[in-house]
């Protein structure tokens, strides 16, 4: 039953960007000053850091990476990070699978349930393409009916897929709810049609990342694992062997690889952090990485206690809440209060003066994943937020698909 | 110095869709069922209605009605709007003035400060090019560096642009902060150079319009009122006449258009409604609207005390709050709980039972303009949400347009 999950070869060269605005095409090679405001703007070298530090953490810990391209949407970024040496990337719907397959991914899970009958089709025609391409694509279940339906839809194809079954390590959201219902699902695909290829447990704590104290998420971690250990302890009791636990995030993954648990992390936002992970308390198990992703803004209004910005909530998403303002040399340190779609409102932390009008002010998302995916591209720039040139346009290619 | 603003005739014919996705074109003519989740759902009896109540409620009051398309982005519903009897449309940016002028809108208010040269050159040949065919362009300003700024631009052409001095009325966001600040403004817009016409004031108070109770957005509304009343009168004192004076949203234009202060009303989210909205106690002054904006979205997870849906933060935004589950025939009350980006927890609000595995459910988004600028399109259906038809897919032309 033990597979193994390789990094394939990509097949196709950077999508074209030919058709994007002029506008954006004659930004590159530009000072950050040309950068229209509000834009995402990508601190590349900050970005190429990031990618290198986790895939170094990776290899000296043995665990596989397996990055969750939910979180930057684009086809580039995941080439990077397979040419960083990811395994394959994690996606959360069948759209974003097919357009990641399109940009030349090969290895690809999406790790959440599919239940429409109409999308299991359409997992089905991927898992035949991906597969006669010497590629594989792999999904998360966590029910009989979720299973079944997938089988269904499995026949219109002679191609195989690799599932994953989900088991709640904690979060209280999707995921078999205990040892016995996993057995019972494993024991399923084992005993079904061989088609369905059961490839491991998908055990991943979206809480976890988010509390804020090193101890909060130890102890989590902890708990998860010993859910991990519960799961695979009656599976070998059934003597079927767990090929894989794939899990982790940003917050935590240096706690799922420590525990021996886990054989593959799916961290996503350690590209480009967010001002949520920021107010983490950091421990010293995990490398250290930067701020990569900014909304570069403008003020457009100004009173004697406030500046207004022109980048609000189309511009980042505060669902995790407000964005930090970067300090920049000169700048006071400044506080965002949301103020609208369109607007922020900038008040000096302590001392110092406002900005004037029409200032550039660099904003740090609150959280990063639903902020890419406002845009329908990300400008990347090498050199630095103050004197760099931007590097290229990256499109958001998975923007927008939810379904 | 007197201007009329009226509505003017659409040049265009409705965009086209051919360009969109197969399986989006396909639904039209189709039952509800066949739409795929998470998707953005328009009861276009619903929307019909409430374009309808708030066009006789302008009528009745004598007021002229501007609706903001900041809420909608989509040129065809411009469209519905000005055929109800706008008198043109507001919109935040100038990349949403763009898009709504190529799609054949006319009179287009940039309700809202420009201040980086570059836009404000996109903003100069916008006013030419609509000029041209008989439109305007109008713009709010509220400082004197805004104005040069503009002015500066305008040079680059040889057509006028309407100014609309911006004041703070209450919301402590953009605008002059008095009346003699407001003053200064309009008197350099008056004795400034000629393609600057000063057209009025932009009067908005943003916060008033989530007030919960009446009293109190009564209570914004007059304090509101002053503050126009007190501009209006130092600039009668140096005899210059206000052509308007423009502003109100959803949660309280009734009470502006009863102040006798306001000219011209700015509602949005009228067309489609919210929870943010329907959490506002209602008085008799305004008409009623129905919700006209849901997700589609589909459980996808079971467990005994609540199930998973497929629509998270990705698919509807939270910034004013969780969005409502719209009670269904046969299914229990129940209240969304935020999961992440792509997930929802539903629990049952008092008794009842939980929907099964696959069953749909259709959320009331918390805010919708920020939710519509998520989804390229609006699926519009006829016949309600139970047994309705897909009638057509509307583009949500300017989502992503924020600089």
């Amino acid at each position: 039953m033990k597979r193994t999950w390789k990094g394939l070869h990509l097949m196709k060269p950077p999508p074209e960007t030919e058709d994007l605005p002029p506008r954006l095409l004659g930004l590159v090679g530009q000072g950050v000053d040309a950068i229209e405001t509000p834009s995402l703007v990508v601190d590349a070298d900050a970005l190429g850091r990031n990618i290198q530090r986790m895939a170094e953490f990776a290899v000296r810990h043995r665990v596989k990476l397996r990055p969750h391209a939910k979180m930057h949407k684009s086809v580039e970024i995941a080439r990077l990070q397979m040419q960083a040496g990811a395994v394959g990337i994690c996606v959360q719907k069948i759209s974003e699978a097919e357009i990641m397959a399109s940009g030349g991914l090969n290895d690809i899970f999406i790790s959440n349930e599919v239940i429409a009958p109409s999308k299991l089709l359409r997992v089905a025609a991927l898992a035949y393409q991906l597969q006669q391409r010497g590629g594989r694509l792999a999904i998360a279940v966590d029910s009989h009916e979720g299973i079944e339906s997938l089988a269904h839809a499995m026949r219109m194809t002679n191609a195989a897929i690799d599932v994953l079954v989900e088991i709640d390590v904690g979060q209280g959201r999707c995921g078999a709810s205990d040892a016995p219902e996993a057995l019972q699902l494993v024991l399923e695909l084992v005993r079904g049609p061989s088609q369905l290829r059961f490839a491991g447990l998908h055990a991943y704590h979206g809480g976890a990342q988010h509390l804020r104290t090193p101890d909060e998420r130890r102890a989590a971690i902890a708990q998860a694992a010993v859910r991990v250990r519960a799961v695979r302890e009656l599976l070998a009791e059934a003597e079927i062997e767990v090929p894989l636990v794939t899990g982790a995030g940003t917050g935590s993954f240096s706690l799922e690889a420590a525990s021996g648990a886990w054989d593959e992390l799916q961290p996503g936002s350690y590209l480009f952090m967010d001002a949520s992970y920021a107010r983490n308390h950091q421990d010293n198990t995990q490398p250290r990485f930067e701020h990569a992703l900014f909304v570069k803004s403008q003020v457009i209004s100004v009173a004697p206690d406030r500046v207004v910005v022109d980048a609000g909530h189309k511009s980042h998403a505060i669902d995790s809440g407000m964005p930090l303002v970067h300090a920049q040399a000169g700048q006071a340190p400044m506080n965002y209060t949301d103020a609208g779609d369109e607007h922020g409102i900038l008040r000096l932390g302590m001392s110092g003066s406002l900005p004037r009008l029409g200032a550039t002010t660099w904003l740090i998302p609150g959280h990063c994943d639903p902020t890419v995916n406002l845009h329908d591209v990300m400008i990347f720039v090498r050199g630095g937020l103050q004197d760099g040139r931007v590097e290229s346009i990256i499109r958001v290619d998975a923007r927008g698909a939810v379904n």
